[in-house]
């Protein structure tokens, strides 16, 4: 039976499992202290493509096709397709998937894009909708550079607060309950919440108290707190949103959410030798952390109780050049 | 008792109703053959504000303002806002939305996002998930023009087979059935489709096969024919792809769809003398006709049973530089 709250966290009464997942990196993911967790690291940018839009297109249909070997699935099996991804118009999404004979659900949360396909995959399942689900993000540095900030050939400087766009896709197979997989037990839907921070160099800034606001609801309606969860995952927030976050538990609520809180942006490179200044951002940062870290951990037994959260700044370009502000929002799954 | 078909057709046990809806156009829309059927008017193409951009938020605004106040709602009533648009990072809806309390699912699927709200729309309330939703979308002439085209200033010529984007919103409150009032009785998410269809300016062709594609899953799924609707409405696929589908049908299948086929973008202007071309588009298309117009005559008793299909083409400015084909997508929704 399933239970909503006020503050919008859905009990799902079915608890869809995970069912295989994958994820995808580039030469600097795999660099990286996650590296070892990765089924795939491309060491070419372009993936044999002509063009770097090309090579995201390629990485997300890889990402999908790996999860669906390891899952021994063909694309016959999986009923919906939820998928997103940065660039204009979701182009790599809509390109990866265009040969799939699956029904397709595009999404644009940002980088709160898997977390989403996540929240609505456990909802598809758990409502009998659909027997299997995929769902499969990706991002890619040069495209993102060069579509958000710089030409790629410029070398624009970065600020200290600017967070490093991941060449990386995740793709997770949702399916039916099946006893001993992790399983998805609640979702929350989060509403857009902006603070008022307009430095799209600090997008961690602009999405803390979005990822406050979520996890505040999540915690009252569940009646549950930080310490109850053997993990809380945000993605991605980086360094400076990662502190942000905690300050705002502290200040607020005198909690300290620091103990058992890691942020995807904050893991996947090295801070300190990898010159990535506040971390990782990118809709494929939480898809592969999540896909290829935290799920084979959760699988080993490191951890059961852990509260999954994507946020995404709802920015473009063209809002920061007319002076706006930077709306945020974040979803967010339990698992266990 | 929902029942999921081969195809992907989902027929809904509960079939929630459609409680409100508003639309709201510009100068242009409200000198149309439909302009009758807005809520509102706004002569000004910025609506007051310094942008274009801006002007789009504006309008998906006060679209979802207007539906709730028609339906005596307020926002805490709404448990799900469904929202999506064609600007890069979907930033007219976010901007729309970023002071609601109320969870926000935002999408991506070109001219198809606002049946892609609707059928999520439908399987949130049927699945018990959400008392209210409410879908919201939106486009600009303007603001599409200078980011998919060229700058306004320039005065580009526009070719036969083009569709003029519409400057204008739409906003559908959908919640638990009501008896006597219009209800959805079937979804079905498409999958993309990509015809190789590679001119941008040709869109209607590169949707057409993906109407196809969906619309005959549900023919197939539900044992029906086009002659068992009142009225099937297309999203946008123009003059130019309307009669394709015909002809695919016709082609295809020896059917002859187009006595009870009408298509949004063909309808919102007068072909003749409002200088379109092949008529309309824009995801504010489809969600404005239907929301004034196709609601309104449902109501009225001139339609009972109604197949509203909404095409999406999934390209960028930069796919198209690329040398890509138009990946292209339908969802739909069965009324009555």
């Amino acid at each position: 039976m399933n239970q909503k709250f006020k503050n919008g966290t859905i009990m799902l009464g079915a608890k869809p499992s995970i069912i295989t997942t994958s994820a995808i990196g580039g030469q600097k993911e795999g660099d990286g202290p996650l590296g070892k967790y990765f089924d795939y690291i491309c060491t070419d940018g372009k993936f044999g493509q002509g063009t770097w839009e090309k090579a995201e297109t390629e990485f997300q249909k890889e990402a999908f096709h790996f999860a669906l070997d390891k899952g021994d699935f063909t694309e016959t099996n999986i009923d919906y397709i939820f998928s997103g991804d940065l660039l204009n118009q979701c182009t790599a999404s809509a390109f990866a998937h265009r040969s799939s004979n699956t029904s397709y659900v595009g999404l644009y949360g940002a980088c709160s894009t898997f977390v989403e396909g996540l929240a609505l995959s456990a909802l598809f399942i758990n409502g009998g909708y659909a027997k299997y689900t995929a769902t499969c993000v990706s991002s890619h540095f040069c495209a993102a550079e060069r579509q958000y900030r710089y030409p790629m050939e410029y070398g624009g400087q970065r600020t200290p607060t600017a967070q490093w766009t991941v060449t990386a896709a995740g793709c997770l197979v949702m399916g039916e309950n099946m006893p001993n997989f992790p399983s998805i037990t609640a979702v929350t839907l989060g509403n857009i919440v902006d603070a008022g921070v307009k430095d799209a160099n600090n997008m961690g800034a602009a999405m803390a108290p979005a990822a406050f606001d979520t996890l505040d609801k999540i915690f009252t309606d569940t009646n549950t707190k930080p310490s109850d969860y053997d993990l809380i995952v945000t993605g991605d927030l980086g360094t400076v949103g990662r502190n942000l976050l905690c300050d705002l538990f502290m200040m607020e609520q005198n909690i300290d959410i620091s103990p058992n809180l890691i942020d995807c942006g904050a893991e996947i490179y090295s801070i300190d030798t990898q010159d990535v200044h506040a971390g990782a951002s990118g809709a494929g940062c939480s898809a592969a952390v999540f896909c290829g870290y935290i799920v084979n951990e959760i699988r080993r037994g490191r951890w059961k109780k852990v509260l999954f959260a994507g946020t995404g700044a709802l920015l473009s370009p063209l809002s920061t050049q007319q002076g706006e502000t930077i709306p945020s929002i974040c979803h967010a799954v339990c698992i266990g």
